[in-house]
């Protein structure tokens, strides 16, 4: 799988790529994933990338020309299969999508920054606008870093543990159950006995039972959505 | 205002932390950001912070003892408003909390990773569970970096143009309308032409209305919020 990150503030996002999983998944062969800066696409003599909106609004706009040039030269190399833009007005990201995702070959990310992009980029040439939460966020550079990282994360081998991805809270619409380690007695903080009994049929009733009570508690939207 | 994140990849969370927003901030004194190694706080001969899980699971779970001194120590110097955990079973963070995070003083973020934390951590020293959204990520520091950027670009001064955030999307329950910036005419596509008009309060108005069909369309649920 290839992912090409497109950003004006690449330094933003080398952290999180060249660390952890996503380090893990390149050096595997398993994933590329490349980050281009869109100040390398202006023809601005100063790199400028944005300009003020037209209407008297606060803030600034990224220019379609940038952008446009970015996305073509690299749809000029190969077919993607989705150019997704990062916006708070997107389609709400979750694990559902992140699964169809990591099945891609691949995938273009544009990340937004100032007041946003210029909205004919939008109509023009994007596939999927994602939203990662009901929140603002200063750019589009977090949010490319999470969906990137819980796609690349689904791809066999990318963690060390697959049996941990497929417990993992969301795939199977409840919580995960509490996990304790070492020492069992911490400072008087018990570890619950029944961990400590070596019944796997009771233990794994035990953590069944936890999960869905604690979606219950926490979550109870998660058990009426299918 | 200031933020501790506790992580076990500080290396990924420092590009984030010294760029953009949270640089920026930084510089004029509008808040300080500390990254903390939890291996720093082990008494574990080879710096390890994770242990097998009790009950045969998948995956290692973060130990009690190096979260519990690095939170300890923190606390020793100055008291916190809230003491956050990012995991994906958490409460989901929404503007409002962002709102509400950016009137504190002191905040420690702690960031999960392989199968979680020991969960007596959860009970005894966390004070509020987060999470950013429905899906899987490899650890909690990308919902860190998402959290503290929401909370950081709300405090006076952090972003260059106030006016701006104030007319982000879900401040008011609406998502933004689009925006357009120059040429008014890219390769044939067009800008609306109301926003070339300087007609003020009809292109006030072209926005209210184009601001709230985009939320009746994509995000229908908003609207229904108060």
């Amino acid at each position: 799988m290839r992912i090409d990150i497109i950003t004006v503030l690449p330094e933003m996002l080398s952290g999180f790529v060249n660390t952890s999983i996503l380090a893990r998944a390149q050096k595997k062969g398993l994933a590329e994933i490349y980050i281009h800066d869109l100040r390398d696409y202006t023809k601005d003599k100063h790199r400028r990338v944005d300009d003020y909106p037209y209407g008297g609004f606060a803030g600034m706009v990224m220019q379609c020309q940038p952008i446009d040039d970015c996305i073509s030269a690299l749809k000029k190399e190969r077919d993607y299969d989705e150019v997704i833009f990062t916006t708070p007005d997107g389609e709400t990201f979750d694990q559902p999508m992140a699964n169809k995702f990591s099945l891609h070959q691949n995938l273009i990310v544009l990340c937004g920054h100032y007041k946003g992009i210029d909205h004919r980029i939008r109509e023009h040439l994007i596939t999927k606008e994602i939203s990662i939460g009901d929140y603002v966020l200063t750019g589009g550079e977090i949010a490319a870093a999470a969906i990137v990282d819980s796609v690349v994360r689904l791809i066999p081998g990318s963690i060390s543990d697959e049996q941990s991805a497929l417990s993992d809270s969301f795939q199977d619409s409840l919580l995960s159950a509490p996990v304790y380690t070492r020492p069992s007695n911490y400072k008087g903080w018990e570890v619950p006995e029944i961990l400590l009994s070596g019944n796997d049929a009771k233990i794994k009733e035990w953590e069944m039972q936890q999960s869905y009570e604690r979606t219950l508690k926490l979550r109870p939207d998660l058990l009426h959505k299918d």
